[in-house]
């Protein structure tokens, strides 16, 4: 059956525009990480939409549900922005599906070349892989359940909530 | 408790000699790839021996199982080169240790940029985290039993034995 | 004597400020990217300022053309913002020191590993030991001379007015 | 015009062979530092062969000065070994064509990430629009005339002889 993967955008997938100087997304980098993993388990990518987090709504969110749901596969991994990862991960983990949904992100762009995000993805996947069903976040070598992780604005980091 | 590494060389940790044009040894990348990764997990990483695992003989592989015995810690990470991974897993697991012990590398040397053990050791620190005690490889997206997995010489995959 | 670097920051040496997601200086990457080069030139640099050439005021470029007028080196290099680049030139250009001076700069930070910065700072320190006294721009594989120079900014190419 | 360049391998093109650890040649990079350069010179690319250039002899040797002599371009850039640089440019010099020729390397292969080769080429392709006829050396922010420059076998480095 294979993995899937939804790309929602965030820091991982981030360009840098030369001309203005400003980040911005064009197309994702998942299958380009992949490759340079020489990932060997299948996998099924599907970009949803290529958004920071904060500009994410609850439409948007919706969607991404409706995704998992419909989706064939039992495993899924999410990638997606920092700032509201947790509020996604909220209204996957209250809908009770009977997948393994791991959501994972970045802090520094993959393109910047010094990226966490080739490391948290060969977390992810692993995650999803041996994780009983249930929705979780999985960043910089720790992984949270859904009910049971913030970002913390000030350091940045993620952390339980108790 | 944490997570104990212990490192044994292999390509995840080759240099190039740019006097004579050769690969060889210098210290482990380790501290710098998780801190790279913005790994927030606890690990106690510590240097067994820097060799390339084709010169990897009986009483190193002892030495690695002795270790693995009186690591105070019940998650084991090892690095490891990838040419005889599965013959020192085979060692580990038929010590049947009651420890989770991921033996993990890459198939370029970290130092080339484009390494595919950033995300390998991703996998590994959430493997060891995830999977009941018993002696595992992880490379490229998958993970294996020690008991079923072999490098293929050919392709440089691996693969399950039957 | 050697051949003089004043930085003056510009896109070279911004960095990526992980928690807010925006662009920032800190310090300079100069020694590190010289270092990288295996650069066998004596070089003496001096940070002048670390900012956007964007926010670079007349009181600045004034503080620049002085430091060149005093520095004892008849070979200077200046690391600067390509926006107003061609601005610093004119003043520059204008004071007819009887030195080599040469400025350059960046599309995509250094941090974020694929830039043209490094290659522009091989081209700027080979230009600064061969061309006559004057004041250069040196950008992508091409040099301009001060009275014949402008950033297009559509393109984000450097071209000659006439 | 725009200027020639003639590729014959050397460190700056090696690859790394991840299924038996050597480092062998494919296809030449050249392009593509080219363009992670942003480089807006016209250049001209022709292999001429693809080896290290302690395995370059006589026979290769003729042919690289045969293609100068008949290039129509008065600029012409040689990217080769570092081992035996020295031994093609005075090849090259004895022949006293009119034409600018400039002979650089690099010490770490560009797929490594952390190479020289950006920094030289950029210093090469401005030499070569700067320096009268003759043949050059160009290496890590220094440049050498053909009858006065060897590599120190113990350093790595160049120098000049006298």
């Amino acid at each position: 059956m294979g993995i899937r993967i939804f790309v929602t955008g965030g820091t991982f997938d981030k360009e840098y525009n030369e001309i203005d100087g400003t980040l911005y997304f064009k197309d994702t980098h998942l299958s380009e990480i992949l490759e340079l993993a020489r990932c060997r388990v299948g996998v099924h990518i599907r970009t949803l939409m290529m958004i920071d987090s904060l500009e994410m709504n609850d439409e948007d969110r919706a969607m991404i549900l409706d995704n998992c749901r419909k989706a064939k596969e039992d495993q899924i991994v999410i990638t997606h922005g920092t700032d509201t990862m947790e509020t996604t991960a909220r209204l996957l983990g209250g809908a009770a599906l009977s997948k393994t949904i791991v959501l994972t992100g970045a802090m520094i762009p993959y393109k910047f070349g010094s990226s966490d995000g080739l490391f948290n993805l060969g977390s992810a996947l692993a995650l999803v892989q041996t994780l009983p069903p249930g929705v979780y976040v999985a960043m910089n070598g720790r992984y949270y359940t859904w009910d049971n992780v913030r970002k913390n604005r000030n350091t940045g980091r993620f952390e339980e909530l108790r």
